[in-house]
């Protein structure tokens, strides 16, 4: 039995964190050992809320950051397919080819697109942001992907998928393999101003790729309970994101376990858990920033997979839309065309 | 100066009839001899709302059809480019592009696309068909067409290809002219049924493939006034389809006066007033008929100019998609990742 096929990927907006970490790097770090895996670079999925020429002329060193953060993190190259979405425009095709396949009143049903259409400042939605789980399952039928990690927000998401897959099958005769979901049960991770999730936008963010002393300062100046005015008030772990990243980071269960219950009896400083937080993020990261020393000094490794990555990719991708053209209906519709011309004699036969 | 280009076309559903001569047809016969035309078979543009396998197996037929249609109208060959839309997959990659820069409520607002979605009996909007403005701008723009003959309901969507121009050329620079729109007066014609516009699944239609005879027989059993029980009851002339098409097809005016005059008099029969359009309308088709002949003579003509016509515009499409991928910046954003791979000897030099 062959082994089966995991998409997974991010857009290009730049360096990964720990919430990224949490969230979906462990897991695909965990899924890619025991799947032949696609990671997209999602570039035109970025497209639907960053557009601007300044926005798209970051792509190509944000997906050498973000392909290197991945690396670092654990995956092993040579398990792992690495592409650029835009440098395939045969998925353009596929997506377009799709679009009818699913209405509008069920993209609407999709709870996180309005929340990004917000996020992104955009007053109407974009007409390519609805269709954003349009274009992602073009990414996954593109590659025939049969399982998909997903966290709670993308989980709708590849919901889309799995009905355009079907409904393709139904329609046309069974050409696309319907995805299962992988659901990951991680929450999502705080960022360090204890209100929003992480993300670098907001600059809440602590990134794989932060040095020691970086992790240091932004530990250090950390929101932690604002009840506690001095060390002798007793504090509160629950949402307290000092204590979250102990929770997540920090292997040491017992010290965590005294920590927070000192801080409960007002018997520790901030200072005290956020200095042994930098140093359980600190050996967290160690290794990842090794295997990032290395990687970096292997010049060009990363966008060599990259280009390997996407060429490999676009060969798939071309067939599979063949296959979806001819199951259509579409690639027969112009060779008869073409074959009448030719029997008539008026067009040499072509060998297409 | 270069002649300005245009742009026009047809879902190939079937055979072309009166109403379509009357409302596009002859305005393009006219306009193509100023313009170098393009003709669109959009059969993308069909599957928003019929994609079943039966009726795009029926694409490659209608196809020739309606191009043979076009042809007897008087369209010259040799100044007209006819194209099948789905054989030209950049289309698809363009459109995808174009999604980002036009919003779901400017797209709602568009009036034709409910009543399509209506029409096709969809319960809900397809998300294709939503985008149906959209993928006519890719239609227009990646010919770079200059002028669109548009009818009162398509004007609507030529004026978001012009929103989406002009946003185009503003995010990423000059690319696309701003099509202008030539907007045909006439208003539409009423089916044979006197109830609806004529309309080919509605079956109340004269095609422009009709033979005598079956003109004949149509337009004997076409609805009249009903309240004129005996040819001695004073009929009325407005709204009365029989009347519509005299004034639309009798080129003789003293006739249709004369006629108008003893109808609404009650001095002259139902059957009188047809058999006059029936020899009105033969004549208006023989010159149509001739030329048909000819065409189909002319064994694989037609579908030799569609292959050739494809073949042409897509080379063209090629073209405008690489200058689009330039100006967003996408093309340089995979180069410069291949680059890197490059200048570090990670891969041999490419041409490309």
């Amino acid at each position: 039995m062959s082994v089966a096929r995991m998409l997974t990927g991010d857009r290009p907006t730049g360096r990964l964190h720990l919430g990224h970490y949490v969230g979906s790097i462990v897991n695909r770090v965990r899924l890619h050992q025991r799947y032949e895996s696609f990671f997209i670079i999602a570039d035109l999925h970025m497209l639907t809320t960053r557009n601007r020429r300044e926005d798209i002329d970051q792509v190509s060193r944000n997906a050498r950051d973000m392909v290197t953060d991945i690396l670092a993190a654990g995956v092993d190259p040579a398990r792992a397919t690495f592409y650029l979405q835009s440098a395939i425009p045969e998925v353009g095709d596929l997506n377009t080819l799709l679009q009818n396949l699913v209405t509008v009143p069920r993209l609407e049903r999709v709870p996180s697109l309005k929340e990004m259409a917000r996020d992104s400042g955009k007053e109407e939605m974009p007409y390519g942001l609805l269709g954003y789980p349009v274009l992602q399952a073009a990414d996954i039928l593109c590659v025939k992907g049969q399982v998909v990690p997903v966290g709670k927000d993308n989980a709708a998401h590849v919901e889309v998928t799995r009905e355009i897959a079907r409904r393709f099958n139904h329609l046309y005769g069974e050409v696309f393999p319907v995805p299962e979901l992988i659901p990951s049960d991680t929450p999502s991770l705080v960022g360090t101003d204890g209100q929003h999730k992480m993300s670098k936008s907001r600059g809440n963010s602590i990134l794989l790729s932060d040095d020691p002393e970086t992790v240091r300062r932004t530990v250090m100046g950390m929101y932690t309970d604002p009840n506690r005015v001095r060390a002798d008030v007793p504090g509160t772990v629950e949402g307290n994101p000092v204590f979250a990243y102990h929770d997540a980071f920090n292997p040491d269960r017992e010290q965590v376990a005294d920590l927070k219950g000192r801080y409960r009896a007002g018997r520790v400083g901030d200072v005290e858990v956020k200095e042994k937080l930098v140093v359980a993020l600190n050996r967290f990261l160690d290794p990842i920033r090794e295997r990032r020393a290395r990687i970096e000094a292997d010049r060009g490794l990363v966008d060599q997979l990259i280009v390997e990555g996407t060429e490999r990719t676009r060969r798939e991708v071309r067939q599979t839309v063949v296959e979806v053209r001819r199951a259509m209906g579409l690639t027969g519709a112009y060779q008869q065309v073409r074959r009448r011309a030719e029997r008539s004699r008026r067009l040499p036969t072509a060998s297409t």
